[in-house]
């Protein structure tokens, strides 16, 4: 408690106003994404003048990549799939993060503005978005491999192939769902989606015997 | 062929003009998106003044919404599904289009930027994109609900729920493929995904028995 409360006065002063940066920037990237945006309107959303917030970020690329960063350091925390050693519940750790992200529109909408600029190899938030999407297919196959060592993915899957269409899918049932104000159930397509890859370790069996092995 | 030569120069003129607003629009579009856009920037890269471009375009989303309305032309007169009355050779011709795509980068770049922008309810692109979704949505429903007519859509499909996938595994792909500089094979990926979800009108038959009905 004692260590909690013995930074000195500035130090608090300077993460007040470095949350009030980022709250500031995730609206304003989300309304205007980041080329549209600009440090001075982001300086009068976070109630700074331009000065306070280039102290704290001298340009617009490094608030991108700090919003990044802490975007992505939620998501981790909610969504370590390689933690969870059964395939199983690792797949049913991904319709948990589909559900907490059907109740955080805005979240979704920012996400879906970054990563819809990123695609242009010139734009700043490309090496970001181009590592991250690495990194999360890799988790993916790796639980889907979990899942064949288990005898579970249905042997029509190989792990890279499931692991790509469930990150595409996912992307774009974000689309939909944003364009439709909601009308698509992400959570129970992508649940439907994985009960025709995850098969009973019984069905699997029977199905290696349909096919002669 | 009188017929053709017959309209006066300056209309050859204004048509040429409006070519010219409509590619820098697309480059600029693509690099910045909309909102980090200027008609300043686009008279630019056009070769015309900003009095030129604003005597054909007198607003920035009026540019847009030529912009997005030629791409959809175009893709309108390749991937016309409903015209194709058998699915299997509908959802085939799914899988050129995706091939017509990866072939085109930078038009692929231009449409994923702007998606991204348009999920913003406040965005300009917002109302096109989601009419130009529900369109498409609808079309490919229609396509499975004839699979499922033919017997030949594995029943664990609902044509909704396909429908729903299938275009947002295209929206998904091209992500990928974007920022992995083209290391996915959309096409490959998109024939798989089909055929998994189409299967001979015998082997529906024999699920069908197999299921006891």
């Amino acid at each position: 408690m004692a260590l909690c409360e013995c930074r000195c006065e500035s130090e608090r002063m300077t993460d007040s106003k470095r949350d009030a940066i980022l709250t500031a920037a995730r609206e304003v990237f989300r309304e205007s994404g980041f080329t549209g945006a600009t440090l001075v309107r982001i300086a009068v959303a976070a109630g700074l003048s331009y000065s306070e917030l280039v102290e704290q970020f001298p340009d617009k690329e490094l608030l991108l990549r700090a919003v990044l960063a802490q975007r992505d350091d939620d998501e981790d925390a909610r969504s370590d799939f390689d933690a969870i050693t059964d395939p199983q519940a690792a797949l049913a750790a991904v319709v948990d993060l589909v559900e907490y992200n059907a109740a955080h529109r805005g979240m979704v909408e920012l996400f879906t503005v970054l990563v819809g600029e990123s695609v242009v190899p010139s734009s700043p938030g490309h090496d970001f978005f181009r590592e991250r999407y690495a990194r999360r297919v890799d988790s993916f196959r790796r639980t889907y491999q979990r899942g064949a060592d288990a005898g579970v993915l249905d042997p029509e899957w190989t792990p890279d192939a499931a692991a790509v269409e469930l990150t595409a899918l996912l992307d774009g049932l974000q689309i939909q769902w944003l364009l439709s104000d909601g009308a698509i159930d992400m959570a129970a397509l992508v649940r439907a989606h994985l009960s025709r890859q995850i098969v009973s370790p019984t069905a699997a069996a029977d199905a290696a015997d349909a096919a002669g092995e």
